[in-house]
């Protein structure tokens, strides 16, 4: 790779596309002859409107979005969204369903219990450390919303398919997927993501709302935990975090023009993810700790025959310019996270280094 | 300027210190040799902990904090504060006192007024359109806390001292002099700035909170609108906004080793506005609008003798490379905004300027 960068298999922040990268550097003193930084322009200007209103036709074009959803840019991640979906849309006599899938599962419904919100967890695959996807769901017909996490960072598994709610609107944190495939939107009632995995940098999460949610958003709530604040002004009642936008607007327009859409980038992702699986799947040495049905194609996490060994497949994987490989705090083990920016020479030069360190301590 | 910049009078998103633009542009693909953007590294990384860690001690070095005090950053802006300060410190029975100096402190008045929590709104400068600090004010002894608005970007006046409470701790919002001066910081129990005026991009607030009033935090609060959350786990309870962090350590840098320290900051900032109000206060063509013993440093607000001619000023001093001139929308007119990292040569030039706009059209 070009100026010493390493392949980075961070799970978030992480990897971002290098065209992108290079194009806010270019432009880091003055944005398109502004004379300022694109972190100086004001978000009252013509400079920013242009900013995030290409970013949200970006997004709604790849998506395939209708005018029943809005687009938005709000703050405090993933786990503001926790608190803030009970908030808006639980009203007296309300109730939701919720999947358990993992520690990012297991925090949204934290937060509705705190807020004292009535739901229901109709699914968890915490038998067996959340390591596989609930199947066959009896979700509650009159819930408000079924609260699903798209995909598992910590233990790598996704949803292959999204399940059948009987109409029930999904809400799901797509924090670490979004982007990284076509999507059936008429589903969703809302779909949010904190930014750093496949789009953008940290500090901002999308958040698509349809038009029926939108409306159960109550007045009586603070200003900035009411999606209608948000959808009312264009995201911008309040200044918003700019710089992490212009950087998604140029995510997706890489996604866009150079990638060529979200049928190119799940073909993309599933060859990546396969290379990875299919050399694990040929080997004891490497074990995948996810069920095969649902694997993650963004986040790879696997085993080495003793924690002794990984510490070192970590250590030496580091040394050859592959970073980022250790499994969260809370599991251990190994991880690869191989998000949309992730390109397959990277999983490629990971293959042939795992195939070396297992001849070496196998 | 080099590189064709402007002098950026924006109000926020504001000019940044051209040192620290190039230092992030230099290094944005490559961070520290660590092969990855700064927006690319993960926060659970020994590279940001460096970053937070420092942006934190140069904080405290810089306004004299003492451990009583915890530094945080959170997300949202100052206008999620206005929310979060009556949640956190308010139970049943407490109530609090507000001073209303314009349009953000209107704001915070009515966050907690949604939130239904007793407040009393002391002293008002909204007889003379918010152009003075009140004196005098009679605070509440048994006030949870005495919230202030420090500087009032759009209306152009500033608190040149705090004001005696009798003891109740000062809740500021510093959004737009933060770092500008040096406090007697004894007597807040809490100051926060969203950052994109004086200390960064926008996307991040700066927090610093006192121990008696983190302890007042209720355990019933949804995590990310606790403070003790973010206290507990040095900001970084989930992802935080590292690039607008990472910028805010340059920053404080840049404040400590290039300028040094708050005193010499104050003594340039006084400089700087001093060069302006004197010279408008020596001609009838163009008037302040704040009261003299209430004009901010930072906000310079000012009329032309018709609205037509303030629309010829902005438009002809763009022109000659002079951005971002307009008054705020809502109250029209003109407005320097000269926040820490205006050079005085913006000044000098503005100033040039305006004797020869004066000439031609007084």
């Amino acid at each position: 790779m070009s100026q010493n960068r390493i392949y980075n298999f961070n799970a978030g922040p992480a990897t971002l596309p290098l065209p992108v990268l290079e194009e806010i550097q270019e432009s880091f003193l003055n944005y398109k002859s502004s004379g300022m930084s694109i972190t100086e322009v004001s978000h009252r200007s013509p400079w920013f409107d242009d900013v995030i209103n290409d970013a949200i036709a970006r997004t709604k074009r790849l998506l395939g979005l209708d005018d029943k959803f809005t687009v938005l840019f709000l703050q405090g991640g993933a786990s503001m969204q926790f608190a803030m979906i009970p908030m808006n849309f639980l009203g007296d006599g309300d109730s939701a369903d919720y999947v358990n899938t993992g520690t990012w599962s297991t925090k949204a419904i934290k937060e509705a219990k705190i807020l004292g919100k009535s739901h229901n967890v109709v699914a968890s695959s915490e038998d067996r450390n959340f390591a596989y996807i609930p199947k066959d769901i009896a979700f509650n017909k009159d819930a408000v919303y079924a609260h699903i996490t798209s995909n598992n960072t910590i233990k790598g598994t996704q949803w292959a398919q999204f399940p059948e709610t009987g109409g029930v609107p999904i809400i799901s944190d797509m924090s670490s997927d979004f982007m990284s495939r076509p999507l059936d939107v008429e589903k969703f009632g809302m779909i949010y993501a904190g930014a750093q995995k496949n789009i953008g940098p940290a500090g901002v999460c999308m958040v698509i709302i349809r038009e029926d949610m939108l409306k159960r958003c109550p007045d009586t709530l603070p200003s900035m935990l009411n999606y209608k604040t948000y959808a009312d002004k264009n995201s911008m009642y309040n200044t918003p975090p700019c710089f992490s936008i212009y950087c998604i607007q140029l995510v997706m327009k890489w996604l866009e023009e150079t990638v060529g859409g979200l049928d190119a980038m799940e073909k993309r992702n599933r060859e990546k993810a396969g290379l990875l699986y299919d050399f694990m799947d040929a080997t004891d040495f490497y074990n995948a700790t996810a069920d095969k049905d649902s694997r993650s194609l963004m986040n790879v996490t696997f085993r080495l025959p003793t924690e002794d060994l990984e510490q070192q497949f970590i250590k030496a994987a580091a040394e050859k310019g592959m970073g980022g490989l250790k499994g969260h705090r809370s599991v251990g083990g190994c991880r690869a996270s191989i998000y949309n920016a992730m390109p397959v020479e990277g999983i490629q030069t990971l293959v042939e280094f795992m195939k070396e360190f297992e001849k070496k301590n196998g």
